[in-house]
């Protein structure tokens, strides 16, 4: 709790500049706010730039729209995610200012384009055609939250040499997404070349026993290269979030 | 039915030359013959050198020794897989002659090294120390079914350059055996590099989501690379003889 | 990396016949060549007459179109596998050269027929009618890719007998496709019949406890047989690809 | 509810021949036999000579031999189950009348042999040699509870030939038990055969995707025979107890 | 092998009665009859009028007809199980002699009801009203293989007086199938209150942890009571067709 | 938060009877025991004369010894749960004033026997004798958490009359706990027949498709009567401690 | 049994004023009272105000109707769950003074209010927007089953914050339902702050990993926190009705 | 490929300066270098301080004191995970220069401590005592890659205000660790509050449905907080590894 704070309340209050009533509640919203410091703290990471994103799956097209009307005053990024072709028609009727990132299958509000704040660049890396839309929802998603990102999609393990030929960009990446369904060899190769940490994303591409990624993902999580990290299944925005987490991790002043 | 010989038996009878209970002998011999035809190709195939295979996991060394002595008049070679070294050493104290391979857990007995007659050369390759047992079991299991060997040790995908190295190998080969446990990436990445068949053996090494070698196993048959085929968890032995039969698969007389 | 190639640039850049950015350019091409030396062998091995091949399920038939008409004018034979009717009528209306082959879900784009390479023959043997789609999957891929293929349908071990009057085709036969679903069975008591290979393709076919064709997997790795190795549920194109990887596999100069 | 006995003891009451109290006490024992109908008949079924069973796992050999001495008056046969060597060993050496089936891990305590009372008989299948100890305790408990029982042991799916030369025993039979772990083939093959009914008994013997006998019960329960019911993984004893209940089901008078 | 025939055809052959011709190809029809002995007592047992069943789920209502139409000549009974309702119009359509069970999901082809030849009763006993479409499918199977059969529906283990009140049927059936969903504990529950063999089926009926039907069906594989085996989910014709295979157990002639 | 005792503390700051100092520190304290509200609340719970429980399983007889010496001095009741025979002997050597119970391996230090403060009786019944210590661990914890407690054991739902005969205890019971293995049937048929809240347990007892209990818990959570809330497997101590939650819930002043 | 009502009916036996054949009747339909106790208790119990539930799913709109009108002239409060927008609307024209609640997926029929008869207050918790279904579920089915019922919607672990505000409810709550999905970790927060009994509710709520709402299923029953019980995914009925069977425990007479 | 250098070699062997075998074998080991990138990219990482890992798991002492003193000459530090009591005072008796940390299961070869070269603060949570060896393994990993960490063991979700008693440490943090076990809640409710990257080790503590730690581990990854990322089950290591390479991230210069 800030000392400072509190005793200049109860000072004020001791010098009669205060009354009882008045003290009292500003001690309450004081203690509110403490109690719930992460909350506050969550709300001025958004006014930092981060966007508030909606999970899509699962709402009408009338109650995203809702919820965007309610956000558009305060917020600068609006992001939902998971929202279909049909969906999004009806949505971007009602708000004619969001957009349609149709193969992420994102709606995104935004005035001005991002600012990157984060330290260095994200590189997103996707192993075959069907994992596209899970990389650029993660891509879409580092993106808005202010990183520099790059993209490399199509290069799986079953043909190595094309993977080798961007060693550049993933020697100068800060944060590696690894997107990959199937057998989800991807990022324990990718990492083995690389010092950054690697986000390994896991898609429901496949069929018999892939399980609907839960075969990508177990092979994930089994890595034997160690700077792995794994997100839920087609879970393309945690891997964002939490690349531009690391992108933004804070320096200590030197 | 073999018509030339049933005709053959008629005719001898007809001719008197046969009595009744004679023929009937013969035939009843010639129908059981015919109905377990698959059982006497298999004993001519063991005629030919391919070994005999007793699976020592759950017998006592009593019964391996009993077992090994009853084939030993009539086989050129005997093996049996998954014995411990303490069962190992109770089979060497009974039949000298046999030998242990301590690093595969096999016992084999044969009096002479055997002399290769597949088509071309069995290559077998594995991802990580612990996957040493597995993969040797296979390479031995080759060797002594009659094929020309070749080894290539501790390549994982975390470090894809030391696979490159051996590419030549990798191209020369008849048939590759890749044996790899946790992510089961290996194979994948192999038979993206080669025209050859692969046989894939999961293994039971690694903790957690490794399931006991499901994840390798599942992340094996998921490959992207289609010239892929998998055996069983830990199952070197049915590796080694499957590459075995390939390696032996019947040429049309020119 | 080729020797001879190698001293043959640098001389010629020592005689004068090459300047330095021509010879940085020809070395250039070669190791980036060498890096990828699976890509190309991947590309001769296509120039040799093996169908390149597009998994349908989940692409638009605009997407299927836009990917046979971009190959065509190189390719000898176009495959796509897991196509339905009603996008099979869109691409045959677009591209009518090609052909659909309703029972196993194919479109197929080869002016002429195969030409058979490999070694021997490739025999498909299948348990129930519905199995069918699958092996037929796996019968046309062997024969595109230019193996002599051969076909037992509807054997299941249910009825053990009318697999025993098919013995002379398995013997005969190079490698052995077996397609099963429910119990998988079946692999197992073919594979103890004969000495060539065995590829194991479990079908989806069954319902409570077949668990979309986990069991008939499993079943199939557990096999009491040896010569059997087992590709992914419903994977008949996999099957028909390995088996002709087995039916082609180099011989040593004689 | 018998209406005769219920107006008999109301009618003693009415002419006095019974008192309420005394009327009021059978009628409440009467009450409590109908509730537990089930109990008395499964007493009375006991006495009819099927053996009491003591599941041995998990009971020490004094637990067991304190339920075999409170038994002994009152029985003609006790089996106990699941009992190891070291187990069986203190209890023959306490009731030395007991004997011990060590393959079928049993202690059989019985004066005398049973006397067989079902219709037919029970004849006992099993595929590897592992399996025996469940195919034994299969075919004692059915012959302790008074069937003529039959065994075929060592006949796998493998190696077909052999089974098939046991067809008589198998259309004699009036039920078949099939043991069978690995792939769990085997009772699919039979049924197939025969009219019989047959109960399927999974085995936890194999490794890797046996899962424990899993992948065998499964496959049994998705054969495509319709004459199979299976019982729980290496419930020998249950498959002896069902089949005896089939070979003794109750005819009609005629 | 029929000894007295295989002589009576050679002693034909050794009198000049036949040529060698005829007397071989007598015997080649002689050993594959006896190679598909199986098959032949198949047919047979269809002879005596057992059902011949389609499994319809899968197949065009326009196959479904086409097997009907080829079979009607020579069958007495013919049933289709897992027909909906808007395929069972149109087979009836076209074949107006059959009709619809529509509860039972099954197409009936029968000239004259069964007339039943099986030892006693076939009882079919189901928990919930959900479960009523299996147990009507096991019903008729039961009854269209020519037994008795009586039907106890809706009796819960949550209401057990319910199932005590039915206790008379259950003592004279000779044999009880019992259908149950959810937790599937009905028929350890009547098990343990019978001498007859029960055939439990569970049933996908249930949500979240019933796991479509797993969960029932590992209860009942886990039953406490020994007089019961299991079939596979849903499988109301497999239990009805076990049901009769054990209502019609060969006796021996007294 | 509690507005009079905030308000208090201000005025007698402004009155003088408090320094800024001062009132700061008891406003922290205050603050601090606000947020951690639920924390002192345990506490008075615990003082209250509910038991504090040490997880035995996993740690060292020492631990135990430990964390029990420690807790001694303010507790009156002390039970540390998953305690084997050998631990148990260590710890009783250690501190003579604990007993232990073995069947339920529960060791338990409490001085005087627990005075019953909750509203009714907590019913435990048990299926077969393996569930017996679960059973018992649930007695002896709602005992010791000072609930009146009452035991059926061994009446499963094989032998259905048994459980009948103990209508009245189940009808007066405030809670009932029903401990059973295998299928788990016996918390839907005791469900069914009372309106109390019933605790169901899941037990590890079992084998095959038993799961180590998931069979057991599953079947439970699937239970068609609605009266039945469950634990995790084995957890008898987490059913005594919620039935005992049950059984004191706080009733408004009437 | 009631051995006053026994006597009485015999006494007028034995007084003539009953004849045999009355007295038989009397007794017989005691009998059936008497086996069937738990039934005729639970009428009575539906006599209390309990609801009738009818479960919707699987169930067409003219089966649920028929129910309804049979129920509606005996019963003051009928729900039916489950039943979704389209059914609802046809049920509702048919009989009109029944009501839809659509978030609840609930129709209820209830000329009045009910009466709350329960101890204190269920309170219902839920964690996401899309849990709201269940919660609705359990909140309603607990206040037509006489409970005073409070709602906490929204407040997930991922902002503890937001639960901490509603401490005061919760600490006053009798009893109290949790629902959540995802990784289900709600229901161990909250029991952790109090005494009271907690109902967890897992939902289907979630992707990938949820696995259906498995996840959050083993989630609540491996909470460290013990006063925890947990029914079926998306089970709010049952948790209602739970909750309420535990607000209405009966007390002893003081 | 470096186009100076190569340039820079030409125009060497262009002046002469080179012989065409020399310039031959420097562009052969040009080309392997780039080939193997990435092995001497992860050398030169070593020499930063990075530790060699040994995983001790499967290694006899005398393999892992064989590969310590292998390494012991060119390396500042070195580490083996999973080393048990026994193994690890072998290994200290042979190599008196280790220390074996007796809680994380390490053995730490490290004349000198680290110095910390990472950005910021490595925070390790943990939920129970028995998570403590994960903890400490993650701990003790991280601090030996050069990062400056910090301990806060012992608050799980079930106490939620001992958790927000160390909110200054979790907002001072660079990265945070979250070690959970049971329901693997912890990793959401701490990503709740923090803006950093979580890195969440799912711990096999638990019993039942824990399922060896896959319930924590699909919880962890079912997280509703989005800055989470998971890794392998007990795998301190990893986590520590992978935070180190969050806490490394290259900065551009400025």
């Amino acid at each position: 709790m800030d000392k400072t704070r509190l005793t200049r309340i109860l000072e004020n209050l001791q010098r009669g500049d205060l009354s009882v009533d008045d003290a009292a509640e500003r001690l309450t919203n004081f203690v509110n706010e403490d109690l719930s410091f992460a909350n506050i703290d969550h709300h001025r990471s958004l006014r930092k730039g981060f966007p508030e994103v909606i999970f899509g799956e699962g709402k009408t097209s009338e109650q995203i729209i809702g919820i965007i009307e309610k956000m558009m005053p305060q917020e600068d990024v609006i992001l939902a995610t998971r929202v279909d072709q049909e969906k999004a028609q009806q949505i971007l009727a009602a708000i004619p200012q969001c957009n349609y990132e149709a193969d992420a299958r994102m709606i995104i509000c935004a005035p001005e384009p991002p600012k990157p704040t984060g330290h260095g660049t994200v590189l997103v890396i996707s192993a075959g055609t069907s994992d596209i839309p899970v990389a650029r929802e993660a891509l879409l998603t580092a993106w808005y939250m202010r990183n520099n990102v790059q993209a490399v999609f199509d290069v799986g393990v079953a043909g190595i040499h094309r993977l080798l030929s961007h060693r550049e960009a993933m020697e100068k990446a800060t944060v590696i997404i690894v997107v990959a369904g199937m057998e989800g060899a991807l990022p324990s190769v990718v990492a083995g070349m690389v010092k950054a940490p690697v986000i390994a994303v896991p898609t429901s591409v496949g069929y018999g026993v892939s399980f609907g990624g839960t075969t990508a993902l177990c092979g994930m999580l089994s890595s034997c290269s160690s700077n792995v990290a794994v997100v839920n299944i087609d879970n393309g925005f945690g891997a964002g979030y939490m690349a531009s987490a690391i992108n933004h991790i804070p320096l200590p002043a030197s």
